[in-house]
């Protein structure tokens, strides 16, 4: 089954939203072995709208809408869609109802009834998370349209919980994807020496790099889900074989759930000190739920005074090596672990520009040290190439931290370059 | 004139990749005062990106394509787009100079090569950040295309530098645009405060909701930009007046680049001690370049004991009113500025979930305190109605932060409910 998908809203236009609704659809249709060919953006018109529904159900057979639900005059996906399908807009009572709970205390304004108008006969998307609920229906011509609302907080779990298990039962085979997460070696690398399964059509596996790591998607077509992924099994144990410890994990969501975790796992805990990635690493640690247990604390220490006062770096260390060097990491490592009783301690120091680079010290590099108190180890990162951003290098220098951490939880070699 | 966007990706349609190419471009144009009336995505498949070229000349002025110009198979944009708007590709030396420069030490293969054939009497657009040149041209029919590369990083530069200025030519107006950013009051209260500005239609003023704050856009059509900024000035003013200390900034990019602003100007320096944000706020005042100058230290101390080792919270606070309290925030607060010797002194603590919440302390709960040494501050916030994320919980409670060292520095009353 082929699909599209239409995101209504002028703000989409003008540049003042991303439109993440259309990656997270994309995304969802893909693990259902749907094939997403077009995916267009409208403003709140109903001329443009109406010639856009025509033209999706034409082409496609499945269409997915983005927005324009709500309760404003600015809403009209609901009316006009329902309308180009030859559907009729009728009182849903149950959603009618949740709108009273939730305007229990006032504010059930006429606008705000107008999002249980829902198409006749369809199949209510509850909104968990907001007012206004999507459908599901099938159009005379056996068409599948969904609509679904435009903030990605309404429309994700939506999208997970009511409108892929609708769309599941019209598919005759089931897609199991699995994605092999891949830090310290490049697309390009890992391309190379997984060649070969790169040219097999069922299960498929794709390479795909993504902010300094890459991942290798796997993913199967078969009957059930079981099957599925029976299929995907030993491709991902043959790319993991030939990739080596720099698959740090399967299906996870980034390196720093996979740390957090970890660390759990062995009733380790961990604290940092960063200079030029200003907290950035503190926070990707604490971006993760849960992350309390492990996470001792972490220091910012852009001064070199602090660096000495907080984590007992040697003024001599400073003035001979300056704070940018293998032996200022290396202290702020072993400092961080003196000072927060954690068992492991990393500490990141470098230039993250745009200024402050000199030829001997080039914007991008970066030592990262970590320390468990008798051993510490320190990774040297050097700019790339290309010129980078600020944001990449930290973002990357942050990376590097998290994967020795990893590696040091692993028993593998911390720095294997 | 009226413009789409054509983004070219298979990677797009898979969810692999957020399309914020077409945000870009769409805040590039409506700044020209242009009209993006529809962007689309197709994969890279020449049939159906020849269809979607054939439509969006057809119906559009003008038609701005992101994506596909690189060396590899897929990248297909050029030779589709030229061909269905009947150009020529030509060899452009000055591009294959620079390619050649680019892989002085080797690499440059018939692919790359294919990166310098351009469509014949094209303005090339300049890459200055990677290899693939773009390029801008008129239809026979008066049509305008251009072509830009995918990667945000060359994009952004080559349409700013290179593709605006084009497309200025064409424009007999002018526009401008100003943005006036609040934070404490929120889109809809500050949309009845200027009702009345938001009806005109020249200079317009447009509320809008961004991450916890609201900006108002203010924009004016004139012959050249001196009028249009002229016709934007009172309406700014006017904005500023009523909205009054909630207006934060003009034109700034964010309350963490005003806030690193106001602290040079002042000779001031910061210090942060995090709980629940964990490093975001001294990750959001570390984004700005040359920070380092104002930021003193930051913690993150998410153990009850780092509090009191590092930053000297009592222990009796502590047991007597709980981690997340005010007499805690206020302790963290004046325990930074301590430690560190900083001029201001900033401490968080809270409840940012999504689990560890109570009936009395609940998700979203956050105390948020500022200390000068003299005198200190404490906010709190409380959760709101809805639902909300970890992420959202944290980013607020970082702004109100940034928002309380602002009116400190501004000798505004820090916390203004």
């Amino acid at each position: 089954m082929q699909a599209e998908v239409l995101s209504v809203g002028t703000e989409l236009l003008l540049g003042q939203t991303v439109n993440t609704d259309t990656t997270i659809v994309a995304k969802a249709l893909s693990g259902l072995g749907i094939d997403l060919l077009y995916a267009a953006v409208v403003g709140d018109n109903v001329g443009r709208l109406e010639k856009a529904v025509w033209d999706a159900l034409d082409r496609s057979d499945i269409l997915i809408t983005t927005g324009g639900l709500g309760p404003t005059g600015d809403d009209l996906t609901k009316e006009t869609v329902a309308a180009a399908a030859g559907k009729k807009l009728v009182l849903h009572q149950p959603s009618y109802d949740r709108l009273k709970e939730y305007f229990a205390r006032g504010g059930l304004s006429e606008n705000q009834i107008k999002q249980a108008m829902l198409p006749e006969g369809c199949t209510v998307l509850q909104n968990d998370n907001g007012t206004a609920p999507g459908c599901a229906f099938q159009t005379a011509q056996g068409k599948i349209v969904i609509m679904l609302p435009g903030p990605p907080s309404e429309l994700e779990p939506m999208l997970k919980n009511y409108a892929v298990p609708y769309l599941a039962k019209f598919q005759n085979a089931v897609i199991a994807s699995h994605s092999v997460h891949v830090y310290g070696r490049g697309e390009a690398a890992v391309a190379l020496m997984i060649d070969d399964l790169t040219q097999n059509s069922n299960p498929t596996a794709a390479p795909y790099a993504k902010e300094g790591e890459m991942f290798v998607r796997v993913t199967a077509k078969a009957a059930n889900e079981a099957e599925a992924d029976a299929m995907c099994a030993p491709v991902v144990e043959e790319i993991r074989r030939r990739v080596g410890s720099f698959v740090y994990g399967v299906d996870v969501d980034s390196l720093e759930e996979l740390v957090v975790r970890e660390l759990k796992k062995a009733g380790k805990t961990l604290a940092t000190a960063e200079s030029c990635t200003g907290g950035l690493l503190a926070k990707r640690i604490t971006d993760v739920p849960g992350s309390s247990d492990v996470f001792e604390m972490g220091c910012v220490t852009y001064a070199n005074r602090v660096k000495e006062a907080l984590l007992g770096v040697p003024h001599e260390t400073l003035e001979a090596h300056g704070a940018v060097s293998e032996q200022t990491a290396r202290a702020m490592a072993e400092g961080i672990v003196r000072r927060s009783g954690a068992d492991i301690g990393v500490g990141i120091t470098g230039i993250a520009g745009p200024g402050g680079g000199t030829a001997e010290k080039p914007v991008g590099l970066v030592y990262i040290a970590l320390s468990d108190g008798e051993n510490t180890w320190v990774a040297k990162r050097q700019p790339a190439g290309r010129m980078k951003s600020r944001e990449w290098h930290r973002h990357c220098a942050a990376s590097k931290a998290l994967d020795m951490v990893r590696r040091y939880l692993a028993g593998l070699p911390v720095d294997e370059a």
